[in-house]
């Protein structure tokens, strides 16, 4: 198992995380004075600031891009909405590739209108289809642009609204259907935020492997949790094993970065260097 | 498929549904008034009258018992910890075999201290292990007091505090390990709001048959939903196939009642008639 306690060279921090505080120019900026190697950043955060300056000022950080956030969110109510989908992944595929990040993180989408808090059906059978047809089609493209897929399970208590994919052993079912020959393509982003509660968690990241596992996100599961999306715990304030799962993803081939990301309330009200300090002793010493 | 639009032989109705409006006497009248044939009621509520009294008063009544909520809680810090559970859900057993209860509700219990804000350690591992053997023991005792023991899987939101059994497979494997022979001395309730999400769940429901199939209890989830135990949704306000998951049941063999369960702070403050006669016409009409 690596030794993170150190220095940084396997921390990255999903911009998400300061989302409240900074522009994606500040999250870099701040990662960059502390030595942090990489970052992920969230399409919005992107397009704040335009595409062009974003990959000249990663380039002249030399950081590196542990994903980008996010495609998916296939499901649609009818033909015109899943193509727009489709387009919009195709999109996000080629904005990944221009910015360099080793992945496009895939939230799948749910029930259509469920986010606004409005769903048009109940049939999450539907929509896994959906999301199985979307991933199928966005897969083409990509391996044409050269950008893997990270299909990212999304915790149960998400399943209408977010991600109708829900544990690990899901996302690799339709990582086996879509892409058999392993061929490094598709995979997972695993959050142990969405995952850690699994009782079949460490029989499926030794199934996942190197191949399939594509990004490493960490945070913690307060408890109580007060909110379902945005009150996620700092590593070492809640119940999660951080340092179990690691040597599992580790004894599983896993050499990648560890990324911080957590979108929680308390945090976003502190300031930035606070918090991003935080994260670096939280991720020196518990995870 | 059964036909329940016409009358309401196969309702039940959680005794919880209602705690906030009446004591267990006010929801028995309320039940028996309405011609609801059965009830689930909790401990704490039967304790607050009396267990000789409730005992005779469904006796009178005529109700049937759908189940007892309920045992489990069986991790702790220490021996006398453990052994403490141990006592207690036999006593459980002792009153659901009073009672007339067709079975006794285990929610299996999760990290000690965290449904108090406090977990003592972060071992779910250990945690699972406790629970298999605190099920073991009991199912000794409740083997030879003839009572079912009915294993209830709890949403993933609530792996922390509440229950470490969390799927229906989990919970099968574990009837698997400890009744092998499906005696029907233990089985599952299967509650749609902790499962519903569940990919595998029509793959579970068939797996599990009559046998296992020992309750079942419906509400909905909503969407957004607001808090993690006591925003439930009526049945129909919400997103779970209420019809498609009671056909899975019934083609499995499942034959027995339809509970209610509602935890719901909206619900709570409504009058106790209008709730009960809005559970009674989505049941007829949504369930």
């Amino acid at each position: 198992m690596r030794e993170l306690a150190g220095d940084v060279r396997h921390l990255s921090i999903n911009a998400a995380t300061l989302r409240r505080q900074l522009t994606l120019p500040g999250v870099i900026e701040a990662c960059a004075r502390r030595g942090i190697p990489a970052i992920d950043p969230w399409r919005d955060q992107v397009q704040a600031v335009g595409l062009a300056r974003v990959t000249r000022q990663v380039r002249d950080a030399g950081l590196a891009l542990t994903g980008y956030c996010r495609g998916g969110f296939f499901p649609a109510v009818d033909a015109a909405g899943l193509g727009a989908a489709l387009a919009d992944n195709r999109r996000a595929v080629e904005e990944a590739k221009a910015l360099g990040a080793t992945c496009l993180v895939l939230v799948a989408g749910a029930l259509p209108g469920a986010l606004a808090g409005r769903p048009t059906h109940k049939d999450i059978g539907l929509a896994r289809a959906q999301v199985h047809d979307g991933i199928a089609a966005t897969l083409e493209h990509a391996r044409r642009v050269g950008v893997p897929l990270a299909i990212e399970p999304l915790h149960p208590m998400q399943a209408a609204d977010r991600a109708c994919i829900n544990t690990l052993e899901q996302a690799l079912d339709l990582c086996d259907a879509l892409d058999p020959g392993r061929s490094g393509a598709l995979g997972v982003a695993l959050d142990v935020y969405h995952t850690w509660w699994d009782p079949k968690l460490a029989l499926q990241i030794a199934r996942a492997g190197r191949e399939r596992l594509l990004a490493y996100h960490v945070c913690d599961w307060l408890v109580p949790t007060r909110d379902l999306v945005n009150d996620r715990g700092m590593m070492g304030d809640g119940v999660i094993e951080l340092k179990r799962i690691r040597r599992l993803l580790e004894e599983a081939g896993y050499a990648g970065f560890v990324e911080v990301e957590i979108f929680s309330q308390a945090w976003w009200t502190r300031p930035a260097d606070a918090l991003l300090d935080t994260c670096v002793e939280r991720y020196k010493g518990v995870v």
